[in-house]
Parts: structure tokens; sequence; C-alpha cells
């Protein structure tokens, strides 16, 4: 027998999965509890701001959605998506370099469980997975749970260093070992703010492919770009070797959960078996929303709201983190996405520094949240994406007090 | 290398997680195909009839829901869902005699999900579950790609039989092994149509606990019995060792992808960590929609009108069988649920029969699909939750035909 969380006597104890033993605390839902309460300004959840979404043309199309086409928009559907959404994503993607056919696209209730699915496909327990240090949370709570090895790949301003994937690459080779894919999310990456430079793409991509890896590219972000800027996705490099992982969360709404992973034909075929058997399908009503926003109203305007909206944002972001941060704070100046990534002063602990933040009325994610092996102790990821200017610069204010409460305690 | 089913060779093939190795060919991808073709009746997929359902008033609610809340029910939300809808579900519930709590509720992408996610939870590969034999095919497909190990109980016309439960419980433990889990449909089983008897509630709830193995009981049918009659839920009988599925499939609409779990409160919590790590949350629009049906809707009267759908659907299939099944063919008579089974007549094999059906304008499932074993080759699903009457008895009068056909082709 053996005690819960709360105190409570566990009788399925002995009965847990080995992977359920292993998982790793979920940070993901310690990000998002904080954003209800009126004291604390979040800058820790990756919440896209709505406020500039069109709202009532939104909610006309669903009403006519369910009205007119109720009789399928509300029925068991396609395994794997439905056939028009999938070629209105093939014109998403194209903005990104992609040239993709609507059959080689599996719809997903959000690109998360598109990652899931991928992982479960190729992971067996103890196979190792490239990833950046640092990553995406989210993707790292899916690798423990499907009991993946991680083995970080350091990255620079320009995204993950070729010379750093090579090594990683030999050390595996080394002790017999090898990856089943690389990870990587190239363009305004979470939590670093960073994006693969150009020619360190073609790289990737040949390195991958040389030694026989396969590449997962994870790209909500993409369509971000604060200045408008889009970079040619690894897949418009490499058809055969790469998975892509996209999303309409941050270019429409995240409470919709629709996401894609468009994979070679002969990956994909075994992704849709899987995702069947997962999901029976994605939720349609949510896919014929999508697709009647796509055919009838200007999307792409609606990513340059949005753009508008987290240029400000961040320049807000990055005035208050120069007036107010302490001495011997640094921090990165994100292009696009919702991110920055901020390192400590020297000798400070992001984890100690939770309590004090929350004492003053303010959360953030700590670093070590970013990786697989205990680093990121000296960093800390605000979201510049959610809170209003004014809670912005407040908390920014709040965190700059933190740092030093936790200074004066550690003098 | 190797070739995929479409011919092209496979540079990943040596990449895969064995459990896509050993994945079943999705039995539901090909019930949901035939669907769409004006030509041939399908009595495959258990589609509900959404004739019945009242959608401008859905629509409306849908509308108001995204106008009035969109910042709330277009965004992220909790990894355990609405805990407004949390509180509806336990209504819901109480009608087969659940006394349960919101807080012990998660909130699932449809309940095939959920499914998932408590065999991961529990399941470590070579594991043994129980499952009645036959069972739904779904959940044969979850129980595949878990790589667990499928042993079959067998039930009768008062569904699972406690004889068999223990005899399955005693070989295990003879071969020094034991069950994680009892996969039970107790009400209008699919495919079987049965439902477990009252008396054998209280033994099978016993000797699960006397032997330690938890029970999953998935219940999308219960509220649809025909002649408006419930049962109670096994997890009204054993809080603390049942993990119940439910969902909003049957009862509103597939499409919504709404179902949940109930699991004991430590379950519960490791349920929520690995949904997260899955979905990051349900999709919250699905939710907002279903709380305000709910909260706005006679649902109940919903349900009312779908069971009157129902039987006359099923009165219309018991008809047409007797009209036109050869000798020698029987059938169950359901009393709720989408689904009769047949039993062919002697010497018959269901698979031999699938290409007759199509060449004569029919599907239906073979038997072999609800079981993991290769047995249920005498047996075949028909639903009659989808097609039309008209089309119902005309598809059971080219599956006579059919059947005529291959009995030729045997002389």
């Amino acid at each position: 027998m053996s005690v819960s969380e709360h105190g409570v006597l566990d009788i399925h104890v002995d009965r847990y999965a080995r992977r359920a033993l292993m998982s790793r605390e979920s940070e993901n839902a310690a990000l998002f509890a904080a954003r209800g309460r009126a004291d604390i300004v979040s800058l820790s959840g990756g919440m896209p701001d709505l406020g500039a979404l069109k709202k009532s043309s939104l909610a006309e199309h669903t009403a006519r959605v369910i009205r007119m086409g109720g009789q399928i928009s509300l029925q068991y559907g396609s395994p794997q998506g439905m056939p028009k959404l999938r070629e209105q994503i093939c014109d998403v993607m194209a903005l990104e370099g992609i040239v993709a056919k609507p059959g080689d696209i599996v719809i997903t209730p959000g690109s998360q469980l598109g990652l899931d699915l991928v992982t479960r496909l190729f992971c067996d327990p103890g196979d190792v997975v490239l990833v950046e240090a640092p990553s995406y949370v989210g993707a790292l709570e899916v690798f423990a749970a499907c009991e993946a090895q991680v083995e970080h790949v350091e990255i620079d301003a320009s995204g993950l260093r070729p010379e750093a994937l090579v090594a990683a690459l030999s050390a595996l080779s080394a002790a017999g070992r090898r990856a089943k894919f690389l990870y990587t999310v190239p363009n305004f990456q979470n939590p670093a703010g960073v994006t693969l430079d150009l020619a360190r793409r073609d790289a990737v991509v040949s390195i991958c492919r040389d030694h026989g890896v396969l590449i997962v590219e994870d790209n909500p972000y993409g369509l971000l770009g604060l200045d408008g800027r889009t970079y040619p996705a690894l897949r418009s490099l490499d058809a055969e070797n790469v998975v892509y992982l996209g999303s309409f969360s941050k270019i429409l709404a995240p409470g919709l959960r629709v996401g894609w992973v468009l994979a070679p034909p002969v990956v994909r075929e075994r992704l849709v078996r899987s995702a069947s058997a997962v999901t029976l399908c994605p939720p349609t009503l949510n896919q014929a929303i999508v697709s009647h926003y796509l055919a009838a109203e200007d999307w792409k305007a609606q990513i340059e709201d949005y753009r508008d909206v987290y240029r400000r944002r961040r320049d807000t972001m990055l005035a208050a983190l120069a007036g107010h941060m302490p001495r011997g704070c640094g921090w990165s100046h994100p292009q696009g996405g919702f991110f920055v990534w901020l390192t400590l002063p020297e000798g400070m602990d992001s984890r100690a520094l939770v309590a004090h933040a929350t004492n003053r009325g303010v959360t953030f994610v700590p670093g070590t949240a970013f990786y697989g092996n205990g680093n990121g102790s000296a960093h800390a990821r605000v979201a510049y994406s959610y809170a209003d200017p004014e809670r912005m610069t407040t908390g920014i204010r709040r965190l700059a007090a933190a740092m030093q409460d936790l200074q004066k305690e550690q003098v």
C-alpha cells in the first residue's frame, strides 16, 4: 500500500504501468493554474491573446455549420480528418514553402496529440530522442510518458548547432546506440525564442538524413514572425525524412484543438491507424468550423492582426525588462513567438525564485522545466502573449522585486 | 528496406516501435469507409442517427458560447475539463445510480481516448486484460496498441458469466500471472447487444475486488434502453475499484467528441497528469457547448427522442431479419444500444461473406473483429442505428441474398 499526493491510501499502487510511475509532474497543469487569480500576474502560460480574434463572425460560421451541415459536422468522421480541411491546410503550409498532398495530412485534436502519436509510433521504452536544450515542456512530458530517453543538443542564438548535433550522434554511435528522431522547434522556439538560421537548416536536414535519423519538426509559431518574415520549413527541404506538426492554436484559437501531422506516405498510413485507435476521429465540428473560417474569412489578415498584438506586447516586455531587471540578468530578443528567455543573475536558482515571485504576485516558468536532465536552473521563461501590457509591466516589476528578495535572503 | 501497403519503399522501416508493428489493422476505419456510397447500404458503422437532434437550438447555444464567452471557450482550458460541465456530468451519471464528485471526473476528447489513457496508465507491454468475448472492436485496438494481452471471458444472454470470470482468474493465477483490469460494457453491449443481469453485477464487482482486479466499465449506451429502463452502474456498487467511462456521443452527438472518465481519486490524479501530457486540454469550445446545452435544454427529453428512434429501428431490423434470413441463422434481440449480433448458418464464415455482401451492396462487420484471438467467424454484427428503415430492410434483404450466394458457391 502506498499513499497518494493527497494522503489517500492507493489500493491500485501495485497495478500501474511502469510509464505511469516514471511520468514527469505535469508542468503544463501548473502553468495554467494561476491564470484565474486576479491578484497574480501570470507570465507563465503560453496562452494566445484572443482579443484580436473576430468572434462574432466565427460565431456565425459555427451556427451555420451546425444548422446547415449538422448531419455531418456533428457525426463521426474520418480518422484522418476532413478532406476539404486537409486541402486548406496545404495552403497554410505553402506560406512556409511546403508542397504537400492533402492525403498525407492527419488532423489531430491539437498537435500535442500528434506528437504523442508520432512518439508512440517510433519509440519503444528506452529509445533515444534528440531534443534541443532547452525545449518545449509539453514535448518532454510526451517523451517521458512514452519512456523515451531524452538526449539534449545545445542551441545558441541561431538555433540548433549542427556541430552539437553531429557530436551527439557520434557519442550515441560510439555507445552502440542510435536516436529514433530529432525533435526541433525551428521557428521562434519555445522557450528560448531563437530561430534556426537558414544555412543551418540545410545542414540539419543533411546531417539527419545521412545519419538515418528522422526529423520531427514542430512549428506552432512559424507564421508569427513579428516582422512578417517566414522561414522555409525543414519539411520543404526534405519531404521524405521530416514529420511536420502544425496547429491552428496560435493563428486562430487553441480552444478548437485542431492541429495536424504531415508525414511521408508510409508513416502517414501508420499514423492514421493509430489515430483511429486512440480517438476514432478528431472533433468533426471543430474541423468544419476551421474549414468554413478559412474559406470565408481573410485568415491571413487575422494572422497579421495577431502579429501586431504580439509585436506591441514583445516591445512592452523588452522595455519592462530593460527598466526593471537587476544587474547581471540577461534576456533574449525574440523575433516571433510568445516568449522571452531570461538568464538570471550569477548564482540565482530559478526554482528558489518561484516562491518569492508568488509572494510578490507574479508567476513564470523556471528553466528546469525545459530540460530533461535537471539543467536550466539559471534560466526562466516569461510569456508576453497573454497578460495585457499594463499587467505585464507590473509583473516584470514584481519579478525584479522577487529577485531582490532572493538576493537579500542569500546574503 | 521494406515495402508499404501501397508498394512504396519505406526508409523508416527499421525505426518503428514494436507496438506499431504489432497493431491491429484498423477495423474502425473500414467500418466508416462505405457510408458515403449511395449504392451500398452500410449496416457496419455504429453511427447514431442525428435526425432527432434539435440542431437549430444547438446552433444558437454555440453561437452564444462563442460570441459571449469566446475569451474562455476558445482558449486553452484545464487539462481535467471545465468544472461546471463536470458538475453536470454528475447529474447525468446519477440516472444510473452513481454518486460522484466533479473533482473525480476527467473530460476527454471522446471516451475512446479515455480508454487509451486508462490502458496506458495500467498496462505495461505483455500485461493481461480480461475482455468479454465478443467485445468492442475499438477497445481491442487500444489494447493492441498498448501491447496488452487480451484474455477473453465468455458471455451469454445475461452478459458476462461470473463462473467464466472466476475460471479465467484462476487460470491466470495458476500460470503465475494476473490481470490488470477487466474491461466490460455492461449495458446493451457492443456487439452482442446483451445486458449484464442485476444479480451478476454484484457478483462481478465482488469477484474483481476479491481478486485485486480493477474494473473498467465502458457505458456509452446505458441511457438508451429501448424500454426506458436503466441499470445500476458497476461504479454505483464499488466506487473504489471501478473506473467508469462515459460519453455524450450517443445521447447528444459524436462529432463534439466529449467523453469522460470517472476514477477513484488516486487514479484520477494520475489520469489528469497523463491527459495533460497527451492533449494539454480537451476542446474547450465543445465542453462549453455541451454545458450550455445541458443547462438550457431538456436533455432528458432529447434522450427519449433518441430512444423512440432506435426502438422503431430495432423493430424494423428484427422484422427484416425474421422476414429474410435463411434457415439456420440466429440473432440477438437487443433491449437497447445500436446492434444486432447474428449467428450465421452452420459452417458459414463471416469473412467469406464480406465480399459477397459488398457485391450485393451491403456492409456488415464480421464477428472476428470483436475477438482478440481469431474467434468469431460464425458471427456478424449489423447496426440498426444509422440506416433509415427502408434502406435497412433493403440491406438485410441483400445480406440474405449474399448468404445464399455463398451457400451456392460452397455446394
